[in-house]
């Protein structure tokens, strides 16, 4: 028996998540969920957005399932209050160092990217993002005065060499079973932080001879992302840089309501999410799509619960209702049959 | 007599800067030009990227034209002895905060975007970078043990409220002159410097009441970038995210053969560049594109020399040349007539 901890979170959190767990149900799998509330939920429930409880069901959980946080009404909040905590403090607490983001162009969907379609169709991109370290958790940082007097905001960007060594093995793995080409982005050009980055990622290369490194900085690889997204395979980057370009590659395949990631840590614990976000003025429409959240089971599946085989028949069934013709609004188009997010959730099951 | 340097750097800066001083010499403009060696040019020269004598040239001046520095050569040298150092070294020594890179889509060059016509035609996005601060100066930086004993490369992100404060002017007075709409760029759900950032950006705009401001994490700016470029008009940011965010805004316009850029200080003293890089591998070719070499020539008349009427007769003959279909081999297509970088200069001159 498995346990999932099931962290649906604000706005299109709740209602995509249904039809995930609708789709897991389906396939009579051994688990057990547990489910909490995190997030602008938590905050409103509890008074914090991440309260210990959830960090200790997910601590105990073989896998995190999570929908998205966030909503306007929060905004106002101090940041340590702030819905997005949740997900910090979760990727904190365990561990969660690896951040997978594919960015894949489905066939069916390559008409919705802004590239033109010869640039962008079959594209497939491992994005590796470094979660735990970078200028996202390095201290010190705050506000203080400056020597001129001056009030100043202030975050101290890091990277030692062993938190490098363990997202290059993953990158090269990654790259193995892939193209064997891996592109490491960094800013080494300018920053201290990244010449140790890129310095490791050299020495760790030799461990893996059949694949070869490529270094890009990261203005160049916003700009190669654009120019020629085909020409990237597997791609690993530090947290900050990983944020931005993981987005970007997102964008790229124009569904991002599509794509999912996962989060791991050294035990194999994972936390799957949604690319996207939690959509506060659509939420409780029952509008969004499912999609990502379903196919971030199936991530779960695969890379925490061991279970490949189920993995590929939820992404089947993915493939199947989008060839069957079925669209939630975001990415409908002429000749689609427009569904809701629940009706989606249930031709997936269909589709099993 | 206006005094402006002349640095040409490397790789396809002296073969570009010639076109650049060919179109200034017709102009009959009261210039005195004194030229100098930068970059892995004068690395080589003499063992320094940016000689004294050169940070003492470009202060003495009005204006500095810059071609690019960076050559494969130098990629191996410490990061104090690379070509980027000239660069980031003349910025510091003038203070040169704002950084302006507009990305414009030219009419006949919107084909060679990767984004759909649709989305880019017409496109000009003027991206307000501060060029001073941030990351890429913080002290302190430098490598070091951590407390548990592994090396790690560290760098301070910082901007203080008076940073800050100097480039929100320059932006929203540049949004009072254009739609009057601005989107700030940061990271305030994460970093300290951002929320500093952000919390200067919403005090400054009280001054404005005419400008809309609007904030966007830097992920999102990265997405929105790709999605609907043209919904963005003028877009402020930080160094680092300035970095990436005006590479990508650069490429979305499938012609970064053609931008320029301005880095200009508090006395209006100013540096030119093109947006593109040094290019090495087509170096001494006589084929590259000499227009943003060019077209940063108009923008030293119009922001460092308060030559408006001479800055709009260059571009207006960069668009003439244009719409007579002479095209360098980066921009050429089918039923264009292909040029050499100095026939291009040649035909700009006889469009003046
Ligand atoms: C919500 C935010 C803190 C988070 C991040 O910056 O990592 C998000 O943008 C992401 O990429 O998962
Ligand atoms: C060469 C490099 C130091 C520089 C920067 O990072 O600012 C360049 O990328 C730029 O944008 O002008």
């Amino acid at each position: 028996m498995k346990k999932i901890a099931v962290l649906a979170g604000d706005g299109i959190g709740p209602e995509i998540m249904a039809q995930a767990l609708k789709v897991l149900t389906a396939m009579k799998l051994p688990f057990e969920y547990e489910e909490a509330l995190v997030g602008g939920a938590a905050y409103a429930a509890f008074g914090h957005p991440l309260p210990k409880e959830v960090v200790e069901l997910a601590k105990r959980s073989d896998a995190v399932l999570f929908g998205a946080v966030g909503d306007f009404k929060y905004d106002t909040l101090p940041r340590h209050l702030r819905p997005e905590q949740a997900i910090l403090g979760l990727r904190k607490a365990l561990g969660l160092f690896v951040n997978l983001r594919p960015a894949v162009c489905f066939p069916e969907l390559t008409a919705a990217s802004s590239l033109k379609p010869e640039l962008v169709s079959g594209l497939d991109i491992l994005l590796v993002r470094e979660l735990t370290g970078d200028v996202y958790f390095g201290q010190p940082r705050g506000k203080r005065i400056s020597p001129d007097g001056a009030e100043e905001g202030f975050d101290t960007m890091r990277y030692a060499v062993p938190e490098v060594e363990r997202i290059a093995h993953v990158a090269f793995k990654a790259a193995m079973g892939r193209n064997k080409h891996l592109v490491s982005v960094d800013k080494a050009n300018v920053l201290e932080t990244s010449q140790v980055w890129r310095d490791t990622m050299i020495r760790v290369s030799k461990e893996y001879p059949e694949v070869t490194l490529e270094h890009m900085y990261v203005d160049n690889a916003a700009m190669q992302l654009v120019k020629a997204p085909k020409k990237i395979d597997v791609m690993v980057t530090g947290n900050l840089f990983g944020d931005i370009l993981s987005d970007e590659a997102a964008m790229l395949t124009g569904s991002i309501g599509m794509l999912a990631s996962a989060a791991l840590n050294e035990i194999g614990q994972g936390l799957f999410e949604p690319s996207h976000g939690s959509a506060p003025d659509i939420a409780g429409m029952n509008i969004a799509n499912p999609l990502a959240q379903i196919l971030s089971a199936a991530m779960m599946l695969r890379y925490s619960l061991g279970m490949e085989e189920e993995a590929v028949r939820i992404e089947n069934a993915v493939k199947t209702v989008l060839a069957q013709g079925y669209r939630t609004g975001d990415i409908w188009s002429e000749g689609c049959k427009k569904v809701s997010c629940s009706e989606m959730g249930d031709a997936v099951v269909a589709a099993l």
